[in-house]
């Protein structure tokens, strides 16, 4: 397995680091938003004597909660279309090894997030990336695009909305599309819903669970980590209507036994957490979108789509190699003895050679933080040796 | 995947207990010891703000204080040696997918802990039985039946010790046996030591970790579920001194991104509990199996090894089939309204057709209550219809 594209630059920041170089770190997606002290206080309270296995599918209790929680979404689901999972990455790994076998074909828009690299080859599955594009503000690449990629090992499209790289929020008509497609060649359609709580700009959220007729083709996969910014709780769940797919589940659960039991009560806390949460936590996402955005679309050479979800975009720069310049960042580069880490984004691309001056921010630090970062990047591009200027970029294609 | 041998009764013991039947349950390995005190007010005390990934190989804080145990047993590693992982299953997941190709096969003395079968079937790892005999108390058979076993696709031999589902300690003789196999023929050795603590009579736990000249050969596989009684915790290690395995786990470890947050400091707090908690704890173990191994082979036509550690013991009934009578003690028997839930050994056998006159019991119940189990198995014994005479046994050679 390769090294995570977010990972290998580490080593390089640890150096900047002991060279006593501020560096901003844009590069992951830990966010800095306190977790909601009602889910705190439940683990505070934890109140038993045995630190016991759970059943294998999550409690019965904090499914039952959980169904409360989706259901005001609109999933129409109970208890037993859960199963709850060690973080959303596990619930990615289990639904593809229930619902692929070694040497079958998932189709992926990309960029993608850069796990799922990880979670197919883990289950012997083979990822089919079809391209969006940045020009296009990362929109679901045309039908017919997808349907030239169909062969008979093709078992699943999956879908993040809103998306990790791009921020991008599909819309109900490209989700429509997507039914239908699925319907036609008989395909799963996995939605990573990581984010579904960062929707901006009163934009409305859509998962394939609101779409009719599509039960027994929809897993979607979820996580508290984001949501709550718990991502140290490890606590996720798959979701699907299809019985089938939920019992051959449960046996890839079984093998590991349990998910995690504290973080099924202090999960069940969350469901509670009051909507002001959400709403200031959204209000402050905006409002560092906005600042990002605006400051990367005034630099020079820079392009950058105002995606209307998540906690990230990607950017296209005008730079020779996106690795090159991150790298260049934090070995060489200092402004006011600051620098900026940010995730090239070819490592979401599963296409070769593709993505080479685009890079991925994730907008986790405050908006004076954003801002002084977004300088320091200006004046980086003005001395990044492989710099490109826009017009030669827009002669290459890109 | 087929349902795990454990879980497959569970229907038939809901069944029973709807009936009003009081079911003894000697079928599943959680024990109702209580956790450590110092360990879940780690748990009530925790003091953050959010709550965050840890690095993927779990936090350096943790990993040192986890060094402290495991130098104090002579294991003689530092904290770069381990990377934590989401209990004991994902350690051995992580061990076969770090050191196994698709295909590679590994040898496993059976009866084994049946979920090695799930975890090698995600790993597409080929699992080659050996077969060790309850007339010989379950020690590791000989070293020239595994070297039949050798092809060029054998990469790993996998060992648990006290062993689950048998109880079986492996010797320090044996284990020699097994360093000169390794070396010879230079197979990885895992060992799985989830219990430890276990230890019986005075016995000394050996770990492969004790050989001189075997440090590139060893993995050992761990968790607190046993040991401190911690199943839900879902916190375990892998612990080698071979750079190139820790680093390619590593990044399997990196694919799901983080261990438990709350859980790391839960065992850094575990690893000071106080050494009166495990005396109390295996000598209560130890009256248990007193108990049990006495009261089995009281039994007319029952054979029960004695054995040194875990918390678990493999006996042969005079019965036609396991699987069958265990389902039968839930569905047709009861005696004053109790019935015993066991596990048929069956499931623990990869070879067919093996065990079928085995049960495992595991002692998690209090030596009141299993003398009253006991009590009960005994007159089921006398009533079921598939009884075979101890004779009959030995003349089919089991
Ligand atoms: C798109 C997406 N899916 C899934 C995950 C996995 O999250 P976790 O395993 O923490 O729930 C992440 C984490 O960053 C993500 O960005
Ligand atoms: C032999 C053995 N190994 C590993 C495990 C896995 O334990 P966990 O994943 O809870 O750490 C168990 C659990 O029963 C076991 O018996």
């Amino acid at each position: 397995m390769p090294a995570s594209p977010i990972r290998k630059l580490t080593p390089f920041a640890d150096k900047a680091k002991q060279e006593g170089k501020k560096v901003y770190h844009l590069n992951i997606g830990q966010p800095d938003i306190e977790t909601p002290e009602g889910m705190l206080n439940a683990v505070k309270n934890i109140d038993f004597d045995i630190w016991a296995y759970t059943p294998s599918e999550g409690t019965l209790s904090y499914r039952k909660k959980l169904t409360e929680y989706y259901n005001k979404l609109g999933y129409n689901i109970d208890a037993g279309n859960i199963i709850v999972t060690t973080g959303g990455s596990e619930a990615i790994t289990i639904a593809m090894m229930t619902c692929l076998d070694p040497g079958d074909e998932v189709i992926i828009p990309e960029p993608f997030y850069a796990n799922y690299n990880g979670f197919a080859s883990q289950s012997d599955v083979v990822v089919k990336p079809i391209l969006a594009f940045i020009e296009n503000d990362f929109a679901l690449p045309p039908i017919a695009e997808f349907e030239k990629l169909i062969t008979d090992k093709t078992r699943a499209i999956i879908i993040c909305s809103p998306n990790n790289p791009t921020g991008y929020l599909y819309t109900r008509e490209e989700l429509e599309a997507l039914k239908t497609l699925c319907l036609k060649y008989d395909l799963f359609l996995f939605c990573d819903e990581a984010y579904r709580e960062f929707c901006y700009d009163g934009r409305e959220f859509i998962s394939p669970m609101h779409l009719e007729g599509l039960d027994e083709h929809v897993i979607v996969m979820d996580t508290v980590s984001k949501r709550y910014s718990a991502c140290g709780a490890r606590l996720g769940c798959l979701i699907t209507k299809n019985k089938n797919v939920w019992n051959t589940a449960l046996k890839f659960a079984q093998a590991r036994l349990s998910p995690g039991m504290v973080e099924q009560i202090a999960g069940e806390a969350a469901v509670d957490t009051p909507d002001e949460y959400f709403t200031k936590v959204n209000k402050e996402y905006t409002s560092r979108r906005n600042t990002l955005v605006k400051a990367l679309n005034n630099i020079e050479g820079v392009y950058c789509p105002n995606p209307g979800g998540a906690f990230y975009v990607v950017a296209k720069l005008p730079i020779d190699n996106a690795d090159k310049f991150c790298q260049w960042l934090l070995e060489e580069f200092s402004y006011n003895n600051q620098t900026v880490m940010l995730a090239p984004a070819t490592g979401f691309y599963s296409s070769a050679n593709t993505g080479l001056n685009e890079v991925r921010f994730a907008y986790v630090l405050n908006n004076d933080d954003l801002k002084t970062a977004i300088v320091c990047l200006e004046e980086a591009l003005k001395a990044y040796p492989g710099r490109t200027i826009h017009s030669e970029q827009l002669a290459a294609g890109k």
